[in-house]
């Protein structure tokens, strides 16, 4: 096992009518930025149920935070926290909403250069203190303190992470997903996956406990995500996915452990090129990447085939192959589309896409072994793009 | 899945020398309570190690924390503490010296009465901020804010948590348990064997993310743990067990399920009459426990029977019978004693042990359906004192 450190000092609120934890949670704060997404919650019940918490605060509304939330938009809040003497950002909505309200966070009090700089590296030295009410179960951002934040001028979408990051707090009411669009759901069941994949399916340092603990968020998504689009009132199903996606990016499951993240990274320039849905690119990019890799994957895709799809061929070889080929049908059971060429993406784009992404990674290979360079990135995206048969 | 609350800010800091990081940690305290138990820590080298990390700091050394730390011991740390100003407690140790030490940092601050009221369930306000050097895995104390205090002259074994008593941070570096005695090394098998089964092994909520993560860490015990008593100084094998510790009472597995309990709260007493170590009680009680509360813990046995021991027999109460014995079995394989006639302890004791554990509990029955009273414990204990066959 490798050496590791783990600090994450969230508090999580979880359950039925968590919301009304809220007066409570915000008793030594006065001037709230109540930060949202679109019209959704407030067609939900959520907004009113928010506001009602919130009734003797002073409340700034800010809403049209954007899925891969813009920094453009993020800055005209910035500003108003500074101009209205913000002293706590709640943020309702999913991890878009989540992600953009940390960068605002600590942009308020980036003072010393422009806050875009935050993005290209430098690190903040304070933030304001934020919480969430989670409605849109995926990223895990509730629980991190992690932020992905895009500038579309730029085609760029950029992550950072800081200690000043971390949610004081995240409510967590299964109960408010139950009217979540299908492709969100999908894409709340795929993109926990991919979370535990990047770094469970790298290379294996004698962590048994992580593995066990990595294989029984992605049994549990297996087993429960189809019941979510079946029975989608269904409450302890909402329950088990939604923690399901806070386990799948907290940090647990990742010390101690090679990570991995090459399939982010290509998703990540995915989205910022044609506005796919971060989930979609992972479905895309994931079995590629793992049958690209499968040399030096190979000994975690056995265990991986064996414990979370029960093979039990003699073969390694096909366990291993097998496994990849039982996570892509997963995804399409699912109603995700798994190819490239489905998106309509032209194969002449791709060697544009891994010329791009290694622009972003500045030179810098991806992958656990730091092996996936332009070329490699463009065989990905070969076998991504190939028909599904 | 129940309503939870989950918070848990402790900093882990796991690995190979990561004793090195008490410098950086300690920077904004000067005045360090150094807290430990008997000599083994100058035996095996740690002694010297904190001394030098401490170097620069104001050390007071406190010695003689005793395994069941005592309280009155303790109040005699609380007098140093509040005599010297010190602004820092450092526990080196295992669950007794961090538990007396949580005590310690509450009592000091306590002084709206006797410090004794922190354990007869008055909340306290404030503590002195806590870290820990883990020398002994077992009980999960660096990573949680329960703490387990004796007074043996009024045969009392109580236990206390508070929001104040988390550590800052803990210290984990498997290397330091290569020396741990052999009896140690099967204790910090079985307590955090049973810690999980205290939150698994009750009645289904519908929560498969957690009854995997609790199989999570039993499989991992199972596996690891005779490892350790045959190869003590495989790193990567101290280094499972030493996580496994900490996860299996770091609040994770235990949230949004039904919790028992009962196991623990009649282990105590063993450990108040007859001086049995924690987890020697534990390994005794626990199947005891099992048989007698069989039909109320069927459904879990079952699945804990299929997912740790791999039964596969057609009859359920096959399975989950023979889930007990393997769980005896698997103790005994370690050299555990399961029986209380093992210890020699009269039969004609076990209605006064019954007696005093429902004092103790104030007349509250104990486990998660809150059924089992003196009768049933006594019952537990007839079984538990059988010879083993």
């Amino acid at each position: 096992m490798n050496n590791f450190e783990l600090y994450n000092p969230v508090k999580i609120i979880f359950g039925k009518d968590s919301i009304g934890s809220l007066p409570s949670l915000l008793q030594n704060h006065e001037k709230i930025l109540f930060a949202f997404g679109g019209g959704s919650i407030k067609e939900n019940g959520i907004y009113d149920q928010i506001k009602t918490a919130l009734i003797h605060k002073d409340v700034y509304e800010f809403s049209g935070i954007e899925a891969n939330p813009e920094y453009d938009t993020l800055m005209k809040a910035v500003e108003l926290c500074r101009k209205c003497k913000i002293d706590f950002i709640l943020a309702v909505g999913g991890g878009s909403v989540i992600d953009g309200c940390k960068f605002i966070a600590n942009a308020v009090k980036f003072k010393k250069s422009d806050p875009w700089n935050i993005l290209m590296g430098e690190q903040s030295d304070n933030a304001l203190p934020l919480g969430c009410v989670l409605t849109l179960p995926a990223t895990g951002s509730e629980m991190n303190p992690f932020s992905v934040i895009s500038r579309r001028s730029m085609q760029q979408k950029k992550d950072f992470s800081s200690v000043h990051s971390y949610p004081v707090f995240s409510i967590l009411d299964p109960s408010v997903t139950f009217s979540l669009p299908e492709r969100q759901v999908i894409n709340g069941i795929i993109d926990p996956f991919v979370h535990v994949t990047e770094q469970y399916l790298t290379y294996k340092v004698n962590s048994p406990l992580q593995d066990r603990q990595s294989e029984a968020i992605l049994n549990t998504l297996i087993e429960e995500g189809p019941k979510a689009l079946n029975n989608p009132k269904d409450y302890d199903v909402r329950a088990n996915l939604m923690w399901c996606a806070s386990n799948a990016l907290n940090g647990v499951i990742g010390k101690g452990v090679p990570q991995d993240w090459a399939t982010h990274q290509i998703g990540h320039m995915l989205t910022a090129l044609y506005n796919l849905d971060h989930a979609q690119t992972l479905a895309i990019i994931l079995p590629a990447l793992l049958k690209h890799e499968f040399e030096f994957k190979k000994e975690k895709l056995v265990s991986y085939g064996k414990r979370v799809f029960n093979l039990d061929y003699s073969s390694d070889n096909k366990i291993a192959s097998s496994a990849i080929d039982k996570t892509e049908k997963f995804f399409r059971s699912l109603g995700a589309k798994t190819r490239l060429s489905e998106y309509k993406i032209s194969k002449k784009d791709l060697p544009d896409i891994a010329k791009k992404v290694m622009e972003v990674s500045k030179g810098n290979k991806l992958g656990e072994n730091k092996r996936i360079g332009e070329d490699e990135i463009l065989g990905i995206l070969e076998i991504a793009w190939t028909a599904y048969d």
